[in-house]
């Protein structure tokens, strides 16, 4: 849909699809250099359409993180999925339903669960062993040989059940400051994951080791080990992966066009239509410790240009953004101009705006 | 619908309907008992059916935050609308549409703005002027009685555009730590309108003064001076103003249903089903500085209970919460139980929940 970005009339997320073309193929080429299973997550964009634009690259397996998404996806003809959430035995019938369809991968990350679904699982389903390499958030230790062990023997009891290998998000390279931080966290975690699989692979050659964030993906150039990628961020890129080291600002795909309700001279800011419900309240710091929840880029008829002063989102509400601006830019805009921003998070603002606004694909 | 809350499967927000008919009681009660309108901020449920629970109450004017909420409240038959936000001059047609079919109110903050609203409406639409009493978000300051002057004139020139009066909203009161904050935030800034209000009555004798935060609505027993409130929140409240102290716990009426995902006894704590895209990223700081994103209630069948020690979550990504628990919690807990979730910010989580798994009224 080409329309004029200049008939907007309320928050709307413009997605620059030579952008996001350009990110797709970066990411297919490094994996494609490193021999690596690209298979990337689709809980960023969550959009049928976008998802067909990885086809062209020869996508054929995809990342979900929910049950709900991968129905959805189901239901637009992918047939390879990865729900990697640690299941929730709440859906399994869905689960079940879902597996006679697609080829379907879960997470199992306890005895607990492991139990529930080795005894209640109908049709054919593969599953890895989510692994916390580090981050702390969900999964087994790397480590933990023993519950690894027990997982897999109470998984072969059902003969529906495919054992695939191991699974983890370094989630923690979120909170790097730098690329080196990025990569030192990234060999950490790797390291651990190299001893698991080399210790398991005896008994199950076929297993592979899958990974996940867009940081390391993006950064690193040092897969040795690893089978399976799965990033989902650098479709879109945002503020944080910029501020992380990640990408540079003209890498971002997204920014949410807004209108300007009312300037503010005497305190340099914007009242901008765009909020919370918009961009969440996602923040990063910068280096004074203020909040930073997007970036202002300037919008034309169909695509948006970095301003030479950085110039931010300082304070959000539910539907308000305040904009800090330099003096020239409050000099040049007028009420009822519309200005962009470049989401600190672009997972939470695509979530957001397929709801309270669209996509303007530009 | 009376469903059986163990059916969930996936996270799911619970509506207690016998607290929100009490909040609702509460501030229809003293609206009457103060001499108030009391005309509710819908954006807090954006929901038909709760809006209808109002009008037993005899409610028939209400708040929206944006023309989409004044379009939908329009189609389910409420008749006198303020759109509390300032006039987006964007969506002027829209609104225009909406005068034909509803009493309706705009923010009117800026000349500008007047310029073209004055210019450019075509049927009857009254205005307030959106006044910043003290909180520095938006609006024209209090004391500026010569642009508001201007307005008042720029906008007469127009015979469809009628002057209702002044509209503020003392957000500031959110940041309160305690009744008494609030209070003394909440007299600060009538003072400043009471001030505006004398200066200008003499020649427009029915001008109104209409607040609406919830801590003030609900806190304050002094609203001399004051002709309409328009709180929101208080329709459900939520963790935030009970940690402000505008409301105890069982007063809370939503409460987020997830399942509980994973259990890492070794550092107390669970992953449960349940993330940013169902509560929101928003969150308050507990004494030691720790971000909590929501307190954890135990449930039953049809309905919730407030633990003896309070839990909270401590740390949310897109999907996941991890909660941290109790040892004796710890023990009772499974794979696959459901807790519920008191959110922080009611609306925020009320507007992802419209989307991302529903409501569910028990």
């Amino acid at each position: 849909m080409k329309m004029n970005i200049n008939t907007i009339k309320h928050p709307t997320l413009l997605i620059d699809k030579e952008k996001v073309i350009r990110n797709i193929a970066f990411m297919t080429d490094k994996a494609k250099k490193h021999k690596l299973i690209l298979r990337p997550h689709f809980k960023t964009h969550q959009s049928a359409e976008i998802g067909n634009w990885f086809r062209d690259f020869g996508i054929e397996q995809i990342t979900v993180s929910s049950v709900s998404m991968a129905q959805y996806f189901t239901k637009n003809a992918w047939k390879d999925i990865t729900i990697a959430f640690p299941l929730n035995i709440r859906e399994l019938e869905d689960i079940s339903e879902l597996a006679k369809q697609v080829k379907l991968n879960v997470l199992i990350s306890s005895e607990a669960t492991a139990k529930y679904f080795s005894e209640n699982i109908n049709n054919s389903v593969s599953y890895f062993i989510k692994i916390d390499a580090g981050y702390g958030r969900a999964g087994v230790k790397a480590e933990n040989f023993t519950e690894i062990t027990k997982i897999v023997q109470i998984c072969s009891r059902n003969k529906n059940i495919g054992f695939k290998g191991f699974l983890a998000h370094f989630g923690n390279t979120y909170h790097a400051k730098n690329k080196e931080e990025v990569l030192k966290i990234y060999q950490m975690s790797k390291k651990r994951l190299i001893s698991l699989k080399s210790h398991f692979v005896k008994d199950f050659p076929n297993l592979i080791l899958s990974i996940g964030d867009t940081p390391s993906s993006t950064l690193s150039t040092d897969f040795k080990g690893i089978d399976e990628i799965r990033p989902g961020n650098f479709v879109f890129y945002d503020l944080m992966q910029h501020f992380i080291g990640a990408c540079t600002l003209d890498k971002i795909a997204v920014a949410l066009a807004c209108p300007v309700t009312d300037i503010y001279p005497e305190r340099s800011e914007l009242l901008i239509y765009g909020g919370a419900v918009h961009l969440s309240k996602e923040y990063i710091l910068d280096k004074q410790g203020n909040k930073i929840f997007g970036q202002i880029v300037t919008l034309n008829k169909n695509s948006w240009q970095i301003t030479d002063k950085p110039m931010y989102i300082s304070n959000i509400s539910q539907e308000h953004g305040i904009v800090s601006v330099h003096h020239d830019f409050l000099k040049s805009v007028k009420t009822g101009d519309l200005i962009g921003v470049l989401p600190v998070h672009s997972c939470l603002t695509a979530d957001l705006m397929r709801q309270n606004g669209g996509f303007l694909i530009v």
